[in-house]
């Protein structure tokens, strides 16, 4: 009966063109149960999602700087995948894996170009891990499509999904006040991840057991290049996902808190990443918080950096509207007459 | 309206388990509409898209062993994809490239672990299309991946797929018979594949052009290690599909006749694939036409590439429920208390 209902909805989406245009049903991630691995049978897939789980919540132990075989060091620092992907990379609005496999390959404008789920783990890897790429056809790399795939069971492929990524905030029509964001991480923040955002490790270091709350600067953390060094984005993962047990239903700071705060952390020093200008090359769709050159649209770094962003955004809007403008005569016709 | 009830449907079935547990939902192909990529626009993903379904219709024209570039020379024949993938890989019962998206990474016996789509693209290239793998990071690996994600879209990950794969025949409790299958050749399959198999050229031998008709045996054709090498596995497809403009509604052939001709077919001469000792590691589920050695259950070479098969299914069956009793404890409690 169920399969049947399903059945026949899905025909009905394909019918009216959704499927078959391109186009993906909604589907909503922010009531979906999580499924448990644990669950699996001890098969060789079992086994996969097992360890593809283990490495996204305990990536610093099995691919981590410490661990003990140097040829599994690929992340850079001691985070795990869940230090952002939360509650096993499930949960909603903290770029959760559910439904990746449905929505990858997927246009990228850091690469301005069709990025596959493995080229997608690879770009956390080489910044918010600050690491180097896994082989393709390494097992842990296998572990981890395979992982997302389980995630997302039951997702329409092409699906566009509520609760994926992060949950849009309100951008302050000024610079952020890096002061108040100082008084608001001791308030907030300290506690779990320090006054100097050195987190607290699980144990010591060189063990390789990572962090029980981590680093949100200095050496051990992601990188210039990660998209949490983006102040828009961060200060919407903040927001509603900080601090800890915080959801996007139940939200601690406001958004001229969470953007303040934001600031604070990301005015810090980091690891840096080398040639950030080979990043979004076809320029027109930079994100204007992507806070490294160049800067396609003749503001500061700083405000880059800090904002105030609503003029970028604005001007950002022009420069995609007339790339929009230039490209559309190159659609095919059956297309344009839609 | 559509999309709700897929959500309230998609809801239910996660409820009840399909997704959560791992079981998929069931979805048809048989009567699903095929996408046209010509509908899609002129932007990076439509372009990707183009050039998987290009691959994989002129295959033969872009990584064929004539084609200019000898770096792309992948393939190791003049075949297309769509030489058994019919129409461009959307055709029910023709091992259809809708919703491998939704199915891989899955279990492959042959390898005896998980494969993901690229592996298993890179299978048909190195037996179906006797060549070599593509490079995981090769354009023509993503545009094929990318364009079975196209294909498959509106179909839920881990879903069981009616459609896919082949459709099953009754099997024979005779050894194949050759002459009937060479008479049956001449009658229904020579005015298009040649009396000596070796299909019709589009053009000359060294333009890159392909075939109108395949060849089934000989130097330009699929090798021994290709799924379409065995005699059960061919017999299906056969049946549901050829001659050309067969439908799995539409049978031309009974169950005898297209096993005793893909018989004749198979005896024939083609290319060897090196170490297929390697395939079927695990040995118990290395299937019964499988015609290559090591043949793990004491019956000869010549019944396992022409029958009579039940017997060596039966075999199959038993040791298949040994080796099952056998790992059953390493279950999960929590899986087993179910």
């Amino acid at each position: 009966m169920k399969a049947k209902l399903f059945a026949a909805s899905l025909a009905a989406i394909l019918a009216g063109g959704a499927g078959a245009a391109g186009e993906g049903a909604k589907t909503s991630l922010l009531d979906r149960p999580a499924p448990n691995p644990e669950n699996l049978p001890n098969d060789a897939y079992g086994k996969l999602v097992r360890y593809g789980h283990e490495l996204t919540t305990r990536t610093f132990a099995l691919i981590g700087p410490e661990v003990q075989d140097k040829e599994k060091r690929f992340a850079g620092n001691n985070l795990a995948c869940t230090s952002c992907h939360q509650d096993n990379a499930t949960k909603p609005y903290a770029m959760p894996w559910t439904g990746v496999s449905a929505t990858f390959p997927q246009y990228r404008s850091r690469e301005d170009s069709i990025s596959t789920v493995e080229e997608r783990v690879n770009g956390c890897m080489e910044r918010s891990m600050n690491g180097r790429a896994l082989p393709l056809d390494s097992p842990e790399m296998k572990a981890f499509v395979t992982y997302i795939h389980y995630l997302s069971r039951g997702i329409p492929i092409g699906a566009q999904l509520e609760g994926a990524g992060t949950k849009p905030t309100k951008v302050p029509e000024r610079r952020a006040d890096l002061a108040a964001g100082e008084a608001l991480y001791g308030k907030t923040c300290a506690a779990c991840h320090g006054m100097n955002g050195e987190g607290q490790r699980r144990g010591k270091v060189g063990d390789a057991e990572g962090y029980i709350f981590p680093p949100l600067w200095g050496n051990d953390t992601f990188n210039n290049g990660a998209g949490m060094n983006r102040l828009l984005t961060a200060t919407r993962f903040v927001k509603h996902n900080m601090p800890q047990g915080t959801t996007h239903l139940t939200p601690v700071l406001n958004d001229e808190e969470a953007y303040d705060v934001v600031a604070y952390v990301l005015s810090k020093p980091r690891p840096i990443k080398a040639s950030l200008d080979k990043d979004f090359p076809a320029r027109w769709n930079k994100p204007v918080d992507a806070a490294f050159p160049p800067y396609v649209d003749g503001a500061s770094a700083d405000q880059h950096r800090y904002g105030p962003y609503p003029p970028l955004m604005e001007m950002a809007k022009q420069r995609a509207q007339a790339r929009n403008a230039a490209v559309a005569p190159q659609k095919p016709a059956a297309e344009g007459a839609k």
